[in-house]
């Protein structure tokens, strides 16, 4: 703390993100990377990119938003592109929400919209999940200034439906509902048909998961221009290029992969779909998932102690110490190899205990 | 304007920054950019980093931070990085500054700083520059909750030297003084050194002019590791990534790069003199540039004219129209040879009118 700072500074908890390792090797099962490397033609255009370095991007990164509508049957000025769907996210906060109506979101959730809350000084209200974990589309139907939905929600990974998600929209036309598709990819169905109906639907979706470009630093937004407009607003009045030109033709080549992109993504369901078993047979729950992560706790050993454990043998997870969910685990699909190699060291873990 | 907008997206001004080409051939001398490309090591370094995409970049960029350290004889904890200094801009509004008591900035200087308050809802007191479109800095001592000082001023390129700066930092030991640097290695003196005497400074640089690399999107702000500290706080509650991987490596081997970055840096300062007198010769007053631009004004021709015809003539330059600056045109120092051919150009224009 310091005298300089702004009572806002002082009132933060800021996010906490699953921790990066630094040159000891493990088995990286936490923050939901894609265990494929993105496709050559990526890494191609953006040495083809690095050329231009000398001249800033093109503020409105037209190329990009021309090809992200291609790909949703969208027009440009329907999408929005960010520095990670985390700084969409953010901006969204002051671009729809007003500080005097809370915005609800569920008990379990992304834990950044929490802090959003705090930094852009909005209400808010939790909706409980129900026992099951799952979000009961009729509890978004009170009074509110906004909603999120995490779909799938993290870090159960349970997904809506369609029929779903419509319920919350039908039932807040004076509210802008943003769905965060970030994990959409391995087994939703994302909410982007819905737009032409609802013109408060804004869905977010990112390249960092079922696009293996977390580095990369890429998320964009779908919705009604107008909605569109606010946040271009809010970016052109905090920083005119947040994009920079190698995240640009990044992503653009990502959008010409698509082929690469099922073959991984269908990939990465099966293999989750065998560890969901394989963990079943060693006695955990298992949340159904339709994200790249499973949530999963064990009928006997508490999960802080098998997170300990499965660090000291070199595989890490994610473990969050919050009411209701602090004896699950989440764990991100890696590769087959990866998966199996978990299941071995659990199996030893849990016998021992 | 829709009414899903909140109020603040309703009242908001954005900035608009300098027009992008887009397949016409123009010389650019609109946005400051430098006229030679990074070195060669910054691409190698950005192709190298492209093979680990998948995975997030290091949130704290701590390898970047600890290179700049040692570039200012600082340490890490005196360092924070964000995308473009834009950002960095917007994360200290927040950080620093109430609502209650406003900020002062020049009346003439980087037009975004009013866009900030706005977004931010921060009251501020512009402070006139003097008739020769001199920042005073003795008038900077009146009551205030905050400072910003480009130093160089834009689109003046007039510097101040350190001990004005130091006369602003010592009467205002309870507001913390941002001194924006964008374009200090063009001939002024950075403030850095007076960084371990005043707690209350922050200064901030880029590398998008001097080095090279608008297109890649790094800033940096030096200071007080309590203010860094109040930074990471608001990043931490916004986007946890702001510095994608490739903009981290491209990073750290521009630092490396230091006599390339000496010898243009000189080479564009050599430049901007030359074109000085050419322009004096023309019939031009040229405000003292330390920056890679010149701000002009013609004895006899308005620049809003000679901004067209230059435009017609396929060179793209700065025009503001704005009060007190509305008969200046703003001109990027280009390669010498860009600047021989503004030259011909204007003489031709000036000719004719």
């Amino acid at each position: 703390m310091n005298r300089y700072w702004s009572s806002l500074t002082k009132s933060l908890q800021p996010y906490i993100p699953g921790e990066q390792t630094k040159g000891q090797s493990f088995i990286k099962l936490n923050t939901n990377e894609n265990p494929f490397s993105p496709p050559r033609a990526v890494i191609d255009a953006i040495n083809k990119a690095s050329c231009d370095l000398r001249l800033y991007p093109p503020p409105e990164a037209d190329f990009l938003r021309e090809s992200i509508a291609t790909n949703f049957s969208l027009t440009k000025d329907e999408v929005f592109v960010g520095n990670g769907s985390d700084e969409i996210l953010g901006f969204c906060f002051p671009a729809f929400f007003e500080n005097d109506k809370p915005i609800l979101f569920p008990d379990i959730t992304y834990s950044f919209y929490k802090v959003y809350a705090t930094l852009f000084k909005v209400n808010y209200k939790l909706v409980p999940l129900d026992d099951e974990y799952r979000i009961v589309p009729e509890t978004f139907t009170q009074k509110n200034g906004g909603i999120i939905i995490a779909n799938p929600n993290a870090p159960t990974g349970i997904c809506l439906s369609i029929a779903e998600i419509e319920i919350i929209l039908k039932n807040n036309p004076n509210s802008v509902v943003m769905i965060d598709e970030a994990y959409i990819d391995f087994g939703g169905t994302t909410a982007v048909r819905l737009i032409p109906k609802y013109d408060n639907l804004l869905v977010i979706q990112t390249l960092s998961k079922s696009r293996s470009l977390a580095g990369l630093r890429v998320g964009f937004a779908l919705g009604n221009a107008s909605l569109i407009e606010a946040l271009t607003r809010i970016k052109n009045s905090f920083n005119s290029y947040t994009l920079d030109r190698l995240a640009i033709a990044g992503a653009i080549a990502s959008f010409n992969e698509n082929d690469y992109f099922e073959k991984t993504r269908k990939e990465i369901m099966a293999v989750r779909d065998e560890t969901a078993n394989a963990l079943q047979k060693l006695g955990f729950r298992v949340l159904p998932s339709k994200a790249n992560f499973l949530f999963v706790s064990h009928e006997r050993i508490a999960a802080k102690v098998l997170f300990a454990k499965l660090q000291a043998a070199g595989i890490l997870v994610r473990y969050f110490d919050a009411p209701r969910i602090d004896n699950f685990l989440r764990i991100t699909i890696g590769t087959a190899q990866d998966m199996r190699d978990l299941i071995v060291n659990l199996r030893m873990i849990i016998g021992r205990v």
